[in-house]
């Protein structure tokens, strides 16, 4: 469709949705993404923008647009949206797409741009629908629908006083129910859930899922309104949080980009592997500490294996469950308790049923029920600590501030391999010699 | 607090909102949680139970009330909720307590009940906002009014028929807007996005986010208007997959419950050691055909651990990347295969820093240059057989319908431990003995 003339090509996209060009665009050359924002209508063209996934470089096209293009589609976008794709610009490149726009503008956008990304601040639009609490019935309508043009949804009113003092909120629903002669502060709710712009976005994301808001105001220390933030954007931040924790506790760094080139994910997994491989010496120094012993009796080497494998497994098991569900809620004292001693339980039974079975075929295939003891107990040993440290780890990191997720199956597998090993070989060198 | 006398716990649990309450609820004894119930009012009992986690079984608090506060406390949940508790008891009590309800509620929830719960059916709510296309604007704005008494609220309003055929959606601000004379049908946007009642709840998920919508429209073959599924309900089906994503990444049963106690954790986690377990059996006989070899040059035995661990992670870094990679989007085959060459490089590369960082180990401390390379070699090719593995699997499961992250990293770690004892027990005993 690419060769087709424009005039075809506005034609044919003019049946998508903006974020369906915008997924459209992962497939495309940046030349043909380039192409195609320019003969897009303004309004479609800044919505793909904010909707291309950053991994695409957003920024990138927007570098190369037409000063006067660029301008005309910045001043189209959501002022959040618009400060998150010029916020990835080098800060002079900033300076001077910030100097094309419209004083306002800019001046808006540049305060956005102060906030941490992570923040609520990084997350808000400035744009938001609000009425003087002084307001009646008739006088608030006329505003809403008038400030309507501008902010695209308007799923709950700010009632603010003469000075931008959040007061409260109310829906468009109570106002349309009212008397005709009501005032607005009559009908504010003032026991509404706001944020302060320095909030992390994960606490920004729970509180609005957890009272099921469609959006939640944000303010400065002194009650001042800010900005907004709405629920799409939460579901973004959702999403993000959600694939930071798996990569972190895979051994993955939390800002690898899921499609991005081999030079990056080198950069982002290579450190993880090192630590791993530190660790890994020391598992392997156990085993040079038994080198006796496994000269004796060669075939444990096999048994060694399966040892560590099923610990990692484990702890992996164990850690999952626990990371997720901290991530999801805080616990108290005695819940973590409960959960560390769950996990030991669980270790001990899987630990046993499974030290059972190699322990059958060490007695019928290795014909040594010795031999079969020593495995099934540091099968069972083994696994009690995938369970304690799977757990226990996250948890303690979580008391001390640190993100659970770090607590990575590399960190957990070293616990597993070097305790594994030592009960296997120490119990054989003990029993079997 | 729970010593208190009923009326200051009402006064003190006023001050919180029920979904607080129901958090509170995680930390109480099933006992308190009855009678908490039993002496809130109506409208925020109901509410409660309908934001308790499933995990700590809500349907028993319903299932242990009196018949008459039940019957209040149902007829005061939205439909879909009370249906997705009341799914939880046994069909016997189901009845039981349908029967208990007013005629046209209990068919409504009975037939909600009828959809599969992971479905767009199981997530609706049959309460909807709806106005004919027939009506003018003054008699919308009416109709609106007072179905807003009964739904709690109203994102975007569906304009069906006089079969009650879904034609459209119009937001209120379009009607506020409007015209004293115009009729919703001049209103009506007819290019919208809805669903069928038995979509999968994850594609119901993508398409609410992917297009901001507060809400979308549930509808039959014939695009009848069965109900609608809303943003908050849709955040929680999205906690719910990643949760399931990375239980199962882990080699968890995706319906292990985070709180659950041991018996059931046991339930879901063994079967997936067992089968671990199976594979170990397999590199184990890898190890034990080349036993003379281990006999021969024992150091090699702490090689091994180091080889098995870093393909482990290795595999588990590109299996968390691309099975979140496809949970967010399709790949098209171009994608899929610059996905598992990136890996191949990827592997590679990480391969070779470390293998290399060995290499000088056992040249430096082992003065065994050759044994050095051996090690290296094996490093290598097993951290390329992990990068391989770890993105092609999950990638073909995609394709023929197997949901990816099934291949949890039990079954990668099988083809890097097989790999890396076949690469670094063969290598040596090709080159050392």
């Amino acid at each position: 469709a690419l060769e087709a003339d424009d005039e075809a090509l506005i034609a044919l996209l003019s049946e998508y949705h903006a974020s369906e060009i915008a997924i459209l665009f992962e497939t495309l050359s940046q030349e043909a993404r380039e192409r195609i924002i320019n003969i897009l209508p303004l309004e479609i063209a800044s919505e793909v923008i904010s909707e291309m996934n950053v991994e695409i470089h957003p920024e990138k096209i927007l570098n190369n647009l037409t000063p006067d293009k660029r301008t005309e589609i910045v001043e189209e976008m959501d002022y959040d949206d618009a400060a998150d794709i010029i916020s990835l610009l080098s800060e002079e490149r900033q300076d001077e797409i910030l100097e094309e726009l419209d004083a306002e503008d800019a001046s808006t956008i540049r305060n956005l741009l102060t906030y941490d990304e992570d923040t609520a601040g990084g997350l808000m639009n400035s744009q938001v629908l609000k009425v003087n609490s002084g307001l009646t019935k008739k006088e608030a309508l006329e505003e809403i629908i008038r400030l309507s043009e501008e902010i695209e949804e308007f799923y709950t009113i700010n009632v603010v006083d003469n000075y931008n003092h959040l007061v409260g909120i109310v829906s468009l629903k109570d106002i349309l129910k009212s008397k005709h002669s009501v005032h607005i502060r009559e009908l504010v709710k003032d026991d509404f859930v706001f944020v302060k712009a320095n909030t992390d976005q994960e606490e920004v994301a729970k509180l609005l899922s957890q009272y099921n808001l469609t959006s939640i105001p944000v303010v400065d220390d002194e009650m001042h309104l800010l900005g907004r933030i709405t629920f799409d954007d939460v579901m973004d931040v959702l999403q993000e949080e959600n694939t930071e924790d798996m990569l972190k506790i895979s051994g993955v760094s939390e800002d690898e980009e899921l499609s991005g080139n081999w030079k990056e994910a080198v950069k982002s997994r290579l450190p993880w592997l090192i630590l791993n491989l530190g660790t890994a010496f020391l598992a392997a120094s156990v085993i040079r500490h038994f080198e006796p012993t496994l000269g004796q009796i060669p075939i444990l080497a096999g048994y060694m294996a399966m040892i560590a494998g099923m610990g990692g497994n484990a702890a992996t098991q164990a850690l999952a469950v626990t990371v997720r569900r901290i991530s999801l809620n805080d616990l108290t004292d005695s819940q973590a308790y409960s959960t560390v001693l769950k996990e030991f339980m669980v270790g001990m039974i899987n630990g046993a049923v499974n030290g059972f079975i190699v322990f059958l075929f060490a007695l019928l295939y290795d014909a040594n029920p010795m031999l079969g003891f020593v495995i099934f107990s540091a099968m069972t040993g083994n696994l009690i600590i995938a369970g304690v440290a799977g757990s226990s780890i996250p948890l303690v990191l979580k008391r001390i501030g640190i993100d659970p997720a770090i607590a990575s199956s590399i960190i957990i597998t070293t616990f597993t391999d070097v305790f594994g090993f030592l009960l296997l070989l120490g119990l054989a060198s003990e029993l079997l010699l």
